[in-house]
């Protein structure tokens, strides 16, 4: 296709812009609903592509329209563009000027990637047959996130897909990884209060020892996966803290336990909720205790849905820069991406971003975190190139490269 | 005391007596609740002395009456005589001729001793002040035991204080151990039936598995004796069988669960049920699985009374052949003993019966049991210096005795 | 093609033959190990069509070999032909004539389909472009199967790729169900024998008491699956049998638990196996007990390749009475034929077998197992479409078809 | 005895001047191992009564000798003077002086109690048939308490005999609490580090969990009391502390139990010790988890001498006040009294001292505790007889009376 030549050219050209963005979010990070300058920053950028621009959407998102030249469909492309409450300790020009304040998760990259692509795409749009929607999300970092709510206020209004991306530090620059199904986890926090009946170390039968009891519900909870899951359904549920300080001679009134669940479907998850409540009940019943449970729903599992999934897998493979197309298994991580995916077909993937330079690979949310930016560049191409693939073939074929898989 | 030296000599005298009765009980041994010619025989021997008989007492009881030739209070003497499902495995000239039966418990000495008591205290008659009442009791070996139903026909009836003995063969001859308060468990049973649902061993997440909920709830039971028990009250929980056997590739759908529960408090042995139950039905709730719950009470602990228990620690420093009057821990096992001590003030206490000779000494209900005759005599003369004691004795005697301690 | 149509229409004529044999076998059943005349019978009908026949391979196995017309690759078709010690309770005229064996899985089925694709190809053997084996194999309901010897035999030799296919009861007939990658569990036992010590059940200190040890390493046991196996591979860890079986109030000496494990992939069975004897090793040292523990390997999993499995589902779609052809979720049952795959490549899939008639479905391995004999042309249409659209392609055309998926 | 009636009209004749020195002390208290005033105050009250004096007897202790005017036997009392790091809430006119240090044991009335009796004491001297030794110890309320080193330091030398009290603020005033054999129990610390391996809470697999293993250690722990510790045996486990904080998507690295053990023997707390860490390590094994385990021995158990014990039971009937002796169960409260009666004979006893119109009793070490002032005298009146009884008796006669039990 002669328009995807096009495309990656000026793409390539604008690399140091991107470059550029890309830092300057860097040195001014703002935490998850806490966003001002960023969307301010990104609506002005895309008002000055003449774009059809609102903002405040579902709180602080910013949604930007590029109307092609003739009529079509509708594809979104969405990047976050939120920080972390984490003090960076790499020493570099553009090291975030906000103390405790970084972007350690590779927001500011997906920004710079979309905008730049925006501003392309934008060159293109006599021919482009149809609509493209850029969604920048603010608050993906912190739960119920910001898409729940921009999708609330419309963002999707409209639209027939949507790819977005994460760039993924730990993987090598030129992969793509891609998974129909389940990609990432839904990603839940409980937390239970044991309330027995403190007393002296010496005195057992006059107490309800907290601590056995909630020993006792750590065991019993570990049984949850392996017996009331089904086996081909994947689930964690991990007890992070326990805590039930006391004096040495004294036995616990209560304890605390709080602790994560990860599930990668909506039945998996409700089933968790509920046999951990029964859980709990049955261990605190039989000790003649009480107890509070708290399960607070993070985010769902990202779903990709199969067709736009593989029609991406497809489109990346003739990506310059792109060596490596694969299938890759889910990360129990979560991601609010997954809330878009609820509403229309599409497809999230990672772009690998671990410079081949690095000794060490500092993961997500290190206070070393850094990705290689020539991964923004592969990321802009495959999202751009999914864009005008979508819409410059005719339905027909869709559905005909859906069936060779 | 002139009447004590009678009482030792003519038991002496009668020693082969004693060991001809014995002999011929161990011969014809009758199972708990179908002794039929035992009784008889005790019946007769009372009869022909003359006593005041009375037979079918509770059930299958024999209750003979000596009254002696001066006013005074009335002591009771308990034996049992009923015998084990047992197949003997000695080789004596007087083994049991009945198949599959055996006296493995010593109650054809404890009868045997009664009976030559009875003998010589008939001869002593006349001086003796007050009255001599001779439990023989059946069924004492299978719980709900006959002293229940005895005491409920009378036995008991006027009965001032009673005593009772049981032959040892663990503990050697010449000994005699006592015991104030508790001296020998209840012992209950329990069963539980865990009914959860079974199915296909790949597949648990259609099951509740039985084996697993059994298994939480044998671990979870061990903790009411840690927890919930006064630590200073003993208490003992066993589960004895765990039956869930199915083809290695099935996920169970029942277990049972088998046991036995030691105490000797009353409240602990009620904490114990109910604190049994609350286990279970919490470990069940947990896992939505139902179950049935059984606890089947056997006798209650034997209690020994205080001061009754010293004044025969004291008469059985002076009796003849014993050497040794220790005070004992309790025994775990069970005695429907226990019965007639909720009625009457008395003590239960264990006479040595080892034999210096054996190489190995058989337990209780051991095929091989055995026990050496001569300890007959020191029961009886114990049983009888004990009852003399306390008949021909002032009251004010007995109360000083008793400040003493 | 040309050539599938004519394949097609040669099996509908021969459908009442496919019947027949299927129900000679089904009267004649023989046992895993024990098959005499089921190969003579299977030898004799290759004979008669002129293929070149290896009987005893392997064992009790047969191979024959067509040897298509022109040249080119070879394919092989596998059946199993063995049956089970079931007692059949369904009243058909051609029930089982052998008292307590069965074909209560469908391997007649599987045979009739075999020799009567086996006939049609034959037919149209001038224009095979290659050749076709068939392997008849004996004894896969019993590990160690007969998959593993049949190999060693050379049953494979020249082979460049297989086909196979289970009829299902279960599953409707019409539908095909496939999957890339793990296909069928790995399929093993574990027997752990706990030795304690026995004793008294009120006199726990003199014991190791072999429930207690058992119950606490059920529950760990648990663990493996929930903290040691990686979430997204699955893994199931059942004990079928908990055996302790005493008197309640006795202590057990020892406690017996069987049970099985699944997997799908190698790594994750040594782990199981691994982990499992680290588990039994730690808990019986902490009880001061002592352990055996034996791991039986069944089957491994049945890894379908990739290529082969999207081929195959290309090729099912296009079969007459084929209504759907899904991809299934993972089945936790075994299956020998994984042995041939871990030597070439190819697949394994189910053919729906239910009757639309019936009311009740009896499930494989059940005393009325049936199967709806259409499904027998469905697979063996299956089978031979896949076999010729196989030979008959070029590769270059093979790799594209792959490609696009 | 002419002499007891004295002793107790002396004693109530100085009952003012016990409680001013109580209150001095009350209002003058110090730490454990920091007596400083304290042992000066004592032994210049001992000096003017022209006693014998040794100072810095083991470190900060006083003793005090008082010969009698004929030869005799030694008698030794002991009373201790440490406070407590607790914060005085009571507002009473002799209110704790120093910030956060206060009497919340009563240790201030049991020195009051015993210099007022050496003063009773020794203006009786000359018909003293013998020695009596008055024994100050410092740090009773902190392991490894002072009596371990006085005893080095000689302060029982040439002494037949000791007598020690607690006033015991829950026990009502007049009655008098004894116990031959175990009286209060050992009281010992343990803790266990448990090290696992941390990792993200979506990644068992690639962990070792902390919290997962030593909620499996905590229910295994609860196994010792209820399978190995002779049931006759009382024994105590309590896990008091249970430390595992992360955050809730996180697995444990590392868990800290820390917890108390009481027994009353000797080899019962040699078998916990011995057994904690077999089970730990059992425990470590079964999950390649690394531990470090502590079992810090606090103060043995209180093993009051049986013919002491009930001499001393004895001679408290007859103590003006006194309205109750009753044999009491053991305290599960350590008392480093234990060491004296590892070398001579004696009793330790409770001395009742609520107050009859507290309508709210606060235990000790708590910030409201208090005493009756006048279990002082008790105790006194008691301590005394005890010592005056003893020496003025003859052996054989004390001989007797032993023998009577």
């Amino acid at each position: 296709m002669k328009s995807l030549k096009q495309l990656f050219e000026r793409l390539e050209n604008l690399y140091d812009e991107m470059v550029d963005i890309r830092r300057h979010l860097h040195e001014n990070p703002e935490l998850s609903f806490h966003e001002v300058n960023t969307p301010k920053y990104i609506a002005e950028y895309h008002r000055n592509l003449g774009h059809e621009v609102r903002t405040e959407v579902g709180g602080r998102g910013v949604v930007a329209k590029l109307i092609g030249g003739k009529p079509g469909k509708t594809v979104a492309l969405r990047a976050d563009f939120d920080a972390l409450p984490i003090q960076e300790e790499r020493d570099v020009p553009y090291k975030s000027k906000v103390d405790g304040i970084m972007h350690a998760c590779g927001h500011d990259g997906h920004t710079a990637t979309l905008l730049v692509l925006a501003k392309v795409l934008n060159s293109m749009k006599e021919d482009l047959e149809g609509t493209i929607v850029f969604i920048h999300q603010f608050a993906e970092e912190q739960s119920p996130g910001g898409a729940i709510e921009m999708i609330e206020d419309g963002c999707l209004d409209g639209v027939d897909v949507i790819f977005g991306t994460h760039l993924w530090a730990t993987l090598p620059t030129g992969e793509v990884h891609y998974r129909s199904g389940a990609f990432m986890a839904a990603a839940d926090e409980f937390r239970i209060t044991i309330q027995g009946q403190g007393g002296h170390g010496a005195q057992p039968h006059l107490t309800k020892d907290a601590i056995v009891i909630g020993s006792q519900l750590v065991t019993n909870l570990q049984q949850l996966v392996s017996r009331r899951v089904n086996p081909l359904h994947s689930a964690v549920l991990s007890v992070g803290a326990f805590e039930a300080k006391n004096a040495f001679n004294v036995i616990a009134d209560t304890a605390k336990l709080t602790g994560t669940v990860r599930t990668f479907r909506e039945d998996t998850r409700d089933l968790m909720e509920r046999e951990m409540e029964r859980v709990t009940q049955g261990t605190c019943l039989g000790a003649d205790a009480s107890y509070t449970f708290d399960f607070i729903r993070g985010y769902p599992a990202v779903m990709n849905h199969e067709q736009e999934t593989m029609f991406l897998a497809e489109v990346a493979k003739d990506v310059p820069g792109v060596e490596n197309v694969k299938e890759t298994e889910p990360e129990m991580g979560g991601e609010d991406f997954a809330y878009y995916l609820q509403h229309v077909p599409g497809t999230f993937f990672f772009t690998g971003a671990k410079d081949p330079e690095w000794e060490i690979v500092y993961p997500h949310h290190h206070p070393k975190f850094s990705i290689n930016e020539k991964a923004m560049l592969i990321a802009a191409k495959t999202l751009g190139a999914a864009s005008l693939t979508y819409l410059n073939r005719k339905t027909t074929e869709t559905k005909a490269a859906v069936n060779a898989n």
